[in-house]
């Protein structure tokens, strides 16, 4: 039933990269172009083009609450999953502005909230459960619910190049996701959860503790039966964090350039590049986020984000504020002279 | 004739900080937009309105050649300054590319190149001379002509404020310039050429040595009668850069906003804040760029740029490549709901 996830991701142009990278070294510049030569040169091997575009892009937010929720002192409750999902449809969430700005697509997609949904549009059914199970006294998910939850992804992704799109942003809507986060960090970089310590949103110094208490707990149970990244996934996981690990393979596959934003799409992405080695080729990394934990999973991706700006709202908005300097790449690469067709030839 | 650059700049618009910041923290967002948040209460205070735009953009590009050119081993002759000129107005210099992807007005102000600039279109006349005097053996510049350099600066920020202009970036192109910027960045920082060390371009490490002890020589030279940032400027420093402190002075004073481009931009940044310490209120930084003493300088700023990408072009392009992330602020600030006419009130 999982059989897909471990399938060959789409290879890269190597005849276009290579052209590419001859291209940089040619264009009419005293200087480096730093990151965004290496960006654009991957874009061309990714589009098989010397003149690769992200025009249409494809912002997803997937959505699922967290049975660990339960255990939160303080923080956002589960009505607020909903809420948020109504703000992005409503176009005043980070999100929602952005994502215009961009001229981007934007998708919501239920993997799992507790309330029902009603009068949000635009929200893909794809509902697994009502929130993941508490992980602190068993899995989160049963082996089937994961299946689902991949598999969610895996559409997303289906839906957006059967539309056209140039680059695919997961985003992620849960409370208490960054509690699952963590948790699967601790397990993915074998740590304490008080090494790791990363809880998101507003939250005092006690309840840190507490939470990271929790964690351990948690990790305890788990840890000695669940080795895979499957295994943990379905300890200690949430469904949009399946799904956002399901897509990012996905994606690898079906060759569509992913833009990874922040510390829950880069635990996913953790995840998908442990049960797929291959799909990293295909992955950007958007932004460094506030998350204090995030600099240990971009450290185990070996990832360098575009952007380092303190951002932490999650809904893949640290990932669209990058989307311009892809763009941009791409438009120097396309527009800037050559020396040998240049005016320049002095240096 | 310099009392100009000791006038008072504009002050900010307290009453519009103060409202966006208490917009800031009503918007919806169930996390930090981190920096952005800085930057567009900034702004709001910038342009005195909740509503901060930033539709129209000068870039400004400053040439001038430099006298301690003929002191190079290699690096780009002053024939490339010309060559460079004629690239940006053909369209095919990375500033040229990235002032269309902008819609932004592009301006190259000559204030001193050697060669006679005949079939580059659009070009402000404002040469103070053909070049610099090589200062290693004398001043690079008479008192006159360092007056006559920062008035250009100022001359193009009056015209950038007639044209309706949000945002104001420089640029800098002149061969041999980083060695008068780092010379420049040894005086100010009261460190020697070896510790400083950063000369820009292309070249091999012997050069580097070499043009140290150039460096350093001139600064034996100078620096015991060149006391004040005025004097330094004239004595080891170039017409572009001289422009673009005056610049810089003349937008905190007019209320442009600027966006500081890279190594040359962030020293002539230095020089103006050191000449008239109230003229930063007025300024963001764009990127940190390939140069390796550019975060010196960036640091005796307190500068804490939006970029950091390994960009070493000059042009202004780093600066460039930021401003969608400054129009994404605004976005934010303007199209975001607030909690209390949000459909959130969970959290």
């Amino acid at each position: 039933m999982l059989e897909w996830v471990h399938k060959p991701v789409k290879p890269i142009a190597m005849a276009a990269y290579q052209h590419a990278l001859d291209q940089q070294l040619r264009l009419a510049k005293p200087g480096s172009l730093g990151v965004l030569e290496e960006i654009v040169v991957r874009l061309c091997g990714m589009q098989n083009s010397n003149r690769p575009h992200l025009n249409r892009i494809q912002i997803s937010i997937f959505a699922a609450d967290h049975g660990i929720a339960a255990e939160e002192a303080v923080g956002f409750s589960q009505a607020a999953t909903l809420a948020m999902l109504r703000d992005i449809a409503s176009g005043g969430a980070a999100i929602s502005v952005l994502a215009k700005y961009l001229g981007a697509g934007l998708e919501m997609v239920d993997v799992g909230v507790c309330h029902n949904i009603v009068g949000v549009p635009g929200v893909v059914r794809a509902r697994v459960a009502q929130g993941t199970a508490n992980f602190r006294y068993g899995p989160a998910m049963t082996p089937t619910q994961l299946r689902a939850a991949l598999l969610a992804g895996q559409r997303s992704v289906t839906r957006a190049v059967e539309r056209g799109m140039r680059l695919f942003i997961a985003g992620d809507v849960g409370s208490a996701n960054a509690m699952s986060a963590t948790a699967l960090a601790c397990g993915l970089l074998n740590r304490s959860a008080r090494e790791v310590e990363s809880f998101g949103g507003d939250i005092d110094r006690a309840s840190t503790v507490y939470k990271a208490a929790v964690v351990q707990c948690a990790l305890d149970l788990h840890l000695s039966t669940s080795k895979s990244p499957l295994d943990l996934l379905q300890s200690l996981g949430g469904f949009e964090i399946a799904a956002i690990t399901g897509a990012y393979i996905a994606a690898a596959q079906q060759g569509l350039p992913v833009l990874v934003d922040g510390f829950v799409s880069s635990v996913a992405a953790l995840l998908a590049s442990r049960i797929h080695a291959g799909s990293s080729t295909w992955w950007f990394y958007g932004h460094t986020s506030a998350e204090p934990c995030h600099h240990h999973i971009l450290k185990e991706l070996n990832a360098k984000p575009l952007l380092n700006l303190g951002v932490g709202l999650g809904e893949g908005s640290g990932a669209a504020m990058a989307v311009p300097l892809l763009r941009q790449a791409c438009m120097l690469h396309a527009k800037m002279a050559t020396v040998d067709r240049s005016v320049v030839a002095g240096y």
